[in-house]
């Protein structure tokens, strides 16, 4: 079968729409001719099933590939990422999403897709704004998102996208009320009242002992108990305690982008979560869904990143935040905040 | 025994001397007076050994830890970080790395310190200079250098660093010579030529099969191979061959920092090992030490990060890096120019 180039596709008569379109999937009917993408006509060409024309001359599958890649942004991951699905034996239709793919024994014109795929390079950083609304594209259509990040070497990573509705056990904490119970010192809090550290450290597993007798908070659970009313801190230096406001104001000079943690947290605890720093997994912060006591810590099953919403990711870093959360048995959860609420999705390496 | 406060020190009588300094090694020896850190003083005052005065006043613990937390920068940091070498049994002196520690078995005055350690919070940016620098001055003087970093919850994560002279196991690369056998595309490079493919893939694991007739090279690998004159690569849009420079030029527009990740690259194939992408990772690389073929993959020992010159280290993605390499059994390396040289120097968690 003989193909003809026309700009970003490959058009061919209507003797090849019984085998190439009626039987294996490829291709859109365009009034008598089966029109084909030019990822689809590449792969068919190097198998040998068409031909393609161009100017009069047969294409080699060289001058094809040089020629596609210069008509279509892109084309060399596509293509890439086309074979690799097709392979693995998944019917696929280009679309504005990248690829429509239907799931195992599904086919196109038959069943329903199940995936919008996406592909990118891993050198072009991804605005957050952009993954979101391409998710919610999906969703709206009760399709699964899928990205597909190619890396420098043409190896495929797959990772499946999807909003996340955290949900934990934990019931409301009701603190014992301790006057001055609690200093703000450089980059933390102390609590000197015994009673209260122990207290705050079982129920809900708050801060870390600084010694049997005394808790050492983080600025945003300190901020979070200060605003709900359940603590009161101390300045160090007036000895008065400290209003919430003022409180936000001395911990965003130590810790730049205090106050979008400080949301999410809150969020999180609100949730009937147990929200700790992530520190040690390179993130805000590890979550549990429930703590009995301190001295029983289950799993974390989340790690969370507060990301601002101008924030654009750089995929190396997506990557790595990805495969650390997985390689410890943890799913990878950014949060965000929309109309003044705090969204989530996760990102999960796949196997398709 | 009662300590006076004066500034940043706690000043002893005679009297305390043989207990507290020759027994249990606290301290150094001012005149006829014990002089310790505001540390050792908080230490030893939480376990009643000692009581402290100011202004002819007794100090409570909590009383103590909020003036010395003024008078010293970073007073909580290295107190928990005192406090955790103490109760693990060492031997701690406070200098201008922070700590001084001494061997198990060791002790100060009698024998040498084996480590010089830095205390730092997650949330200060540490610049590379400043850590190479250190690393530097410890080894001048064969100590090993460890960073304590304490995170926002207090708990502590300390960390070997080291230079590393890598080494690996490969021969030097004899290309067969094949005219026009690539052509650079959108951001990567594809050989036509089925047998130089194949060469290249088996000899020094480059690139990665598109499918079982061509390679794709990634950037750096086509720039290396090129610089040495072991490929010609073409222009898509010119069908001319690439001088290197125009090679470089191009591909520093599709990626920020080409030259420098050039650099490390060249000289990490220089240096006889097998360098691929590490972006599985959230590295630049993982290197394998020797790789006989391409059906053969050992395991990679090392993710090496190409870092500028002037980089400043955010400690929570450091973190996350080592974390990764050691969760999959590899050193986290980073790399680095000074004098037209590469060195490079690993981070590792360690346990004391």
């Amino acid at each position: 079968m003989i193909g003809t180039l026309k700009g970003d596709r490959v058009a061919l008569g209507k003797e090849s729409i019984d085998e190439l379109y009626n039987t294996l999937y490829y291709g859109r009917l365009k009034e008598n001719e089966l029109e084909l993408a030019l990822v689809e006509a590449a792969y068919l060409l190097d198998r040998d099933k068409i031909s393609v024309e161009h100017e009069g001359k047969k294409l080699s599958f060289r001058d094809f590939f040089i020629i596609a890649s210069q008509a279509q942004e892109y084309f060399e991951l596509k293509y890439i990422v086309y074979r690799d699905l097709r392979e693995r034996g998944y019917y696929v239709q280009p679309s504005v999403t990248d690829f429509r793919i239907y799931p195992r024994g599904g086919k196109p014109n038959v069943s329903p897709s199940k995936y919008f795929m996406h592909v990118v390079t891993e050198r072009k950083p991804m605005p957050m704004q952009q993954l979101v609304s391409n998710l919610q594209a999906a969703v709206n259509v009760r399709k699964e998102m899928i990205l597909a990040i190619v890396d420098e070497e043409s190896d495929i990573t797959y990772y499946g996208v999807k909003f996340n509705n955290l949900k934990g056990g934990m019931g409301e904490l009701k603190v014992p009320s301790v006057p001055g119970a609690a200093t703000f010192l450089e980059d933390r809090v102390v609590i000197w009242d015994t009673e209260l550290s122990k207290f705050l450290h079982n129920n809900g597993f708050h801060g870390n002992m600084l010694d049997d007798k005394r808790l050492q908070l983080s600025l945003v659970e300190s901020a979070y108990l200060l605003s709900t009313g359940r603590l009161e801190v101390l300045d160090s230096a007036t000895g008065k305690p400290l209003e919430i406001g003022d409180f936000i104001e001395k911990a965003s000079r130590i810790e730049e982008l205090f106050e979008g943690k400080l949301k999410v947290y809150t969020d999180l605890r609100n949730r009937g979560l147990v929200v700790k720093t992530g520190f040690k997994f390179g993130s805000n912060f590890r979550v549990y869904e429930k703590v009995e006591s301190a001295e029983k810590i289950p799993h974390s099953k989340f790690l969370v990143d507060s990301v601002g919403a101008g924030h654009v990711f750089q995929l190396q870093d997506m990557s790595r935040s990805i495969r650390l959360a997985n390689s410890v048995r943890k799913e990878m959860v950014f949060a965000f905040e929309k109309n003044g609420e705090i969204q989530y999705f996760s990102l999960g390496r796949i196997k398709l």
